[in-house]
């Protein structure tokens, strides 16, 4: 077995209201920085001992699918590397 | 002026409590996934034009410094990509 850690991106669909990011965007422009947009996303990084790569990454893909991203509402990327 | 996006992850800093993260874990845990460790981050993707990569980094860095980050409980690091 292999330690690895898995990034989990997990993001809101496009179309999906945003206030967070709306707020924050507007608060930096406040500050006086200029910007076109901003978006927010929430990242998990899983340790995972696995056997491979592929097996950390759907198992970071399983979770994603029944925990960590709502399939209605977000989309998510995962990314392994070796830790 | 060229398109840039930066991605500013911010995270709690070693050490700092992150009940949320906890949660997210213990959850897993229930639902039967075995993992070592779980981290989570914050992250946001900001549309900025600006004359060249270092001018956009050098943007997304203050906003990070100024707004986004809170410098006693945060590391954040910066990445640019033209969009």
């Amino acid at each position: 077995m292999t330690a690895y850690t898995a990034t989990v991106t997990v993001r809101l669909k496009r179309g999906v209201l945003d206030p967070e990011a709306e707020t924050t965007q507007q608060a930096l422009e406040r500050l006086g920085f200029e910007l076109e947009d901003l978006r927010s996303a929430d990242r998990f990084e899983v340790d995972v001992d696995a056997a491979d790569a592929d097996d950390a990454e759907a198992r970071a893909t399983e979770m994603a699918e029944r925990l960590l991203a709502n399939p209605t509402i977000h989309d998510y990327d995962v990314e392994v590397a070796e830790a």
